[in-house]
């Protein structure tokens, strides 16, 4: 993949911040469960259809983070959208074990009910099990 | 709701940009379809909490944005889930008719697939006829 100059072309085109980064929604492909939101730039898109493992960049750590190289918890991509307006992607992806590195299979489990923010999920793994590999 | 001191707090102490906004991203929250991703600012998500319809910021008419206000495609907000480090925001709702603007259901048709981008769904509704009312 990305051996074809108009989905170059495409990518490129894509609307980046002004830090040349773009928002990625992470979706389980059967389940459709929202997993996790981070920011991926031109080369971490490419490198994720060419390699069919999701990278993203981290800001916080300012480096590329190929989701499940320190955890084990790899994220193959199945497949992606642009939105209408270019400025957002929606990976479905594979995810194998938990997104969140609290853990739980995903990001979202503080659900706003009644006034307060309640925690709906489980973590499938004691975090501290997840990054000693 | 947001009459509770506690969630008040919470909605506060999300994790906004420069600008005072959070990226949010729509599920229709029967099928799971993902439909589209806005931005929210601390008064927009109150105001989606306490009149149940989703009221986002649009950072092109820098003003509020209540879904469907003008097409008649309201959002009406099931559940709202912030994620563990409090960046994103998850809403599940119930979208009339199509999310986006090109009159499809969902904002993600734009599939990358065989070194291409292709366009995977159809309108529901001619967009000339979304924003006549």
């Amino acid at each position: 993949m990305c051996d074809n100059t108009s989905l170059q072309q495409e990518i490129t085109n894509l609307k980046y911040n002004e830090d040349g980064l773009i928002p990625a929604i992470a979706q389980q492909h059967d389940t459709g469960e929202v997993l996790m939101m981070a920011w991926m730039n031109e080369s971490s898109i490419k490198e994720s259809l060419q390699t069919g493992r999701v990278c993203y960049w981290s800001r916080s750590r300012q480096k590329y983070w190929r989701k499940g190289e320190e955890s084990g918890q790899i994220q193959y991509l199945n497949s992606m959208h642009f939105d209408c307006d270019n400025d957002t992607i929606l990976l479905q992806v594979n995810q194998i074990g938990p997104a969140c590195h609290t853990g739980r299979k995903t990001c979202f489990y503080k659900l706003v009910k009644d006034d307060e923010v309640t925690i709906d999920s489980k973590p499938l793994i004691d975090p501290k099990d997840l990054y000693k590999k």
